[in-house]
């Protein structure tokens, strides 16, 4: 009943607290856990009054039966859930890999879900994986505003966002170095002799891309080299529109001799493009990705440890619920620069 | 109430019958909509006698507010689950991708959850997101025996297995033709005069890999190939056993001179194998992956098409929900060989 939910949430005001418990409604009906479970369940064995004490004590503590802890045979839901922001993007494989090791080494069930990139479909996600009671959720945000997810923290729930940062709300949040990474990468090539340098990079409102794009122009700033604006292009990252971001970047009188791609997504189809060209333009992408050593040549990209985001974020998640934390923390995972040879060649003019 | 659940299980039990919902409560109240919603949701401005009325129905029903239905704003809890073989994989991307779209497009949201081919964790995670009402669940399945499932699709919830049969149950099925499939690989292989042709797939007890090495044995029957035992190597897809098992096939007095890959994560490490090495054994894997046209040779499939088998099983779902489908059938797709030049060289002897 919602009646008894928002007393609930009400009596589970702490940070981190659980909700009632068999154990809870026994201790105030004055009775076994047994004769709990018997009414619960709706087994025989009990008589009317003490019947009619147990689902009074149920009502005022607003407990409810959790199925799922029924088949789980645990006195929590044990399970959390993980809101990703596109299932087939593999930068994700590894970080969902990750938060379920993690969560299984805890006896937790990880349940996904994806935002496909839409703001309403988040909230609308974490708060279904909310109501079906998840202990806690991994939170690849899609928008930027997560005060709807105050009351559920405030009713227990953990909460951590990884690979993009919470918005309006103090959260704990695992990221990667998005900046030092692009900025690190972009030096690489101008280290190689380039100077007229494309950037080819996510939608802007996208926290990973403006903070990749800031490292570019960073690194260019570095290097006294002015940044024309025909050499950035961040939108959708769909094979059609980045395609067309590097043919232009790489056709005209001064085109671009080298590319930073913003993520996985971005590189892929600048390899394509790439390699249908007789002069080869140079190329670092954001992300390391299958198979990027065995191409010719192996492309050179700034690697996220994604399973360390999984798993950083992971913890802390079952930290809070464990109650051994107190104050949310942002932390920053570095990247790494891994050469091997499209971010070594020099400028073909 | 759980009195009620099994009430309401005992009234739906036709094969994709529905829970009930607060329509239906309103018939049988003789009341409003609203004047239902106002009860369940303990608002005032109902008499006593019409909420015990409404509260009778509720019972005799066993209708059940739905959290996430309220979270929806919508009469059912308008979700589904997933449950993947390996988050990693990305075989399951463009697999679980179109299962979102189709949910999306029936307003339902999408809840996945991976087995880690794991049986025991598949109906763990199975039973807990039925605890969680979803409507219906899309199961790729780990184990070989569902009947587990049979009180949840009692219950009303639709049921579809794809990529892999149902285990002794009745239910509706989308498969690959697997064994179609690896019969023209290894076929195409032998066209190019191979008669040594190694196989590594996948552990012998999971379906596809079973399929996909009776359509290799078929093949060379069909050539009047008699295969030596050497030739055959099954079990986990881990780089390190696949990289033993391609190894100990190319090396000796005959090694074969091809190697039929069992599926994506044995095919991107033989690929790694071969590279290293200077004569080029032939080369064709079941499934296709990004970028295996720009390797060099490009890497000869045969392509499922994932994203169709995602689409027809959450479409066979919805229209399992809609009541438009009686008899669970096994819906088989064709499989595509995609040439690339891995598959047609010549045999190196």
């Amino acid at each position: 009943m919602p009646e008894t939910t928002r007393r609930a949430d009400r009596l589970t005001g702490n940070r981190y607290g659980n909700r009632p418990t068999m154990k809870d409604v026994a201790a105030r009906a004055g009775v076994g856990l047994k004769t709990v479970s018997r009414v619960v369940n709706g087994e025989p064995g009990v008589t009317p009054d003490t019947e009619r004490r147990v689902q009074e004590a149920i009502d005022a503590l607003g407990f409810r039966r959790n199925d799922s802890a029924r088949v789980l045979r645990k006195g929590r839901t044990a399970s959390i859930g993980l809101i990703l922001e596109d299932l087939a993007d593999p930068f994700y494989g590894p970080l969902s890999r990750a938060v379920e090791e993690v969560a299984r080494a805890h006896g937790a069930l990880l349940i996904n879900g994806s935002s496909a990139e839409d703001p309403e479909r988040e909230q609308e996600l974490a708060l279904a994986l909310c109501a079906r009671r998840v202990d806690g959720l991994v939170v690849i945000p899609a928008g930027d505003d997560h005060r709807y997810l105050e009351p559920e923290i405030r009713a227990g729930v953990a909460t951590v966002f990884v690979d993009r940062p919470a918005g309006r709300i103090d959260a704990d949040v695992v990221l990667s170095d998005n900046y030092g990474g692009a900025r690190d990468g972009v030096a690489h090539l101008i280290a190689h002799g380039h100077r007229r340098i494309g950037f080819i990079g996510d939608m802007p409102r996208i926290h990973t891309a403006a903070e990749r794009l800031r490292g570019y122009r960073a690194a260019m700033e570095d290097a006294g080299i002015s940044v024309a604006e025909r050499w950035m292009s961040l939108g959708a990252t769909d094979p059609e529109r980045v395609r067309r971001a590097a043919e232009e970047m790489l056709a005209g009188p001064d085109p671009v001799t080298a590319v930073f791609a913003g993520n996985n997504r971005v590189t892929v189809t600048v390899v394509r493009v790439l390699a249908e060209r007789a002069r080869r333009a140079a190329l670092v992408g954001f992300d390391d990705f299958e198979l990027a050593d065995l191409l010719q040549p192996g492309v050179t990209v700034v690697a996220q440890d994604s399973s360390a985001l999984g798993r950083t974020a992971a913890e802390r998640l079952f930290r809070q619920l464990d109650g051994t934390l107190v104050a949310p923390e942002r932390i920053e995972l570095p990247t790494r620069l891994i050469t091997r040879g499209s971010g070594e060649l020099p400028p073909t003019d």
